[in-house]
């Protein structure tokens, strides 16, 4: 499921600005020759600063109404934490892993395709839950944050915090 | 663990040969952000064709005498079926995950990173044991083969074979 | 010489801003194989739009001043016209290309190295005077200018424009 | 016009080997926004280890058929010189420019579209004759070897050389 974020990003010459033109997941499935059975939806195309609460109700109700049980959300690293957050209180019985990317795919040097890879990892071993993958890390929704002064996600400090669900 | 393989080669110029120089995981992983402690050694850098018995010996030894229970090996795709089952015997209570790349991580479009990022979420989930991480999805030991018509790998038709130890 | 512009930027991701760290020439020039004996100088690293005119003072002064007879000046693509015009009114008997790019050298997809591609043929090859190369084509100071809309550089409708000095 | 060479060359993941598929030359312009009205012919897709007297003559053919006068010969370095030679004995009024590279346009870090724009200001400036453009420098086609240890394009020890018609 397609979000946005700046893992799906480009550069644009004539403004210098980083804008959404069209995913590029289909690319990059195909570049990395991935032969998992995938079916690619493109839900949105957001910064995720822009996103509100109808569009994390639109990823959520998409979550729980499609067929499958293992579901891949390519999402902007700035509030993935509370889309992560927000599936985590609704969704049961099927396994979500979010991922973005700190440098866009089209950039070259990026960190898209390794956490995709996390990603794609993750959602076939982990137990049902909620998850997001970063740094190549596997964290779950309600132990994780994003640090912004380093970019890095790391575990929150969280009373009762435990590592339930990574095996 | 460094082996070697096409995910670590780079193009000659003079002689139009693939060959090694040095190892780019150091930059692989700088290069995704990655944030999991990892000690890398690089204990050769071969063409798994060229792989010989006293090789793999070689890495199975380092796998059961380094202090860590996760370890990654980048391998040759061409043999790495044949270095996975013989570590696969004989290493016990660890959890091993070979990996390698179609396209080496220096030629730009390669799936390398890709295949890094299964790896380092497989070896941190997976139950104790030896896998091979490739075009996505995570096989077993005893029940995966490379299909070199497509360069694909895919479980083996093996009789009993089960989807064990992958949860 | 280098004073910047997008052809030397790089992606902060951080901020989601484009910015300078250190210059590129040098490993832009190893990564061609360039063998023609280049003196680089980095003068400053500017967005051309934050260009002053003691910017283009010190340019000017850096091109008049210096050992050699043949320049190249990467310069941001907003105002390389207007510090080509300063260039063109005041060097004489010495060869000035000024080169930039719409996309940063590290990102990739670039046009960077195929326009510095033109401008090191061009310093070899026009007569003494001051120019511009940008799409494939070598513009006279005086007959230049950039297209806001396409991002294209482009002879301005001039009363009197030849191609002089262009054999 | 393409003739093939490293320029053009693809990894191919299942044989080891480069190879050729399609030309590039066409997504090569485009990535650097060139804006020279190009006509694009592909005569041949051709290692130039492998051109035989036939292709040459093929190539020298179409130089003087084609109604262009300003022709850009894609080619394989390693012989090169010897195309150069031949058309330089030929060709009569055009300015021909030959120029390949020593790393594949398709593996990224390559010096394709550097040595590209070269020869696309080359042949825009220089005196009718043919010339070849590599390591950033243009070469007569009487005086230029191609050093097979370091892999650069330099100066024949010419007795007679000149530096003619490079002005």
């Amino acid at each position: 499921m397609i979000t946005g974020g700046t893992i799906d990003k480009e550069y644009d010459p004539l403004t210098g600005e980083l804008t959404f033109s069209k995913s590029h997941l289909i690319n990059m499935l195909n570049q990395v020759r991935c032969k998992v059975r995938v079916v690619l939806e493109e839900v949105m195309l957001k910064d995720s600063l822009q996103m509100m609460d109808e569009d994390r109700e639109e990823i959520l109700n998409k979550c729980i109404q499609c067929q499958e049980n293992r579901i891949i959300v390519t999402h902007g690293t700035d509030t993935v934490v509370e889309t992560a957050q927000f599936l985590g209180h609704h969704v049961k019985n099927k396994t979500v892993v979010l991922v973005g990317a700190m440098i866009p795919y089209t950039f070259g040097a990026s960190d898209a395709l390794f956490n995709l890879g996390c990603a794609f990892s993750a959602v076939q071993v982990v137990h049902p839950g909620v998850y997001i993958t970063m740094n190549g890390k596997i964290f779950h929704w309600d132990n994780v944050r994003k640090n912004k002064e380093s970019g890095e996600f790391e575990e929150r400090q969280q009373e009762g915090a435990t590592s339930r669900d990574r095996k």
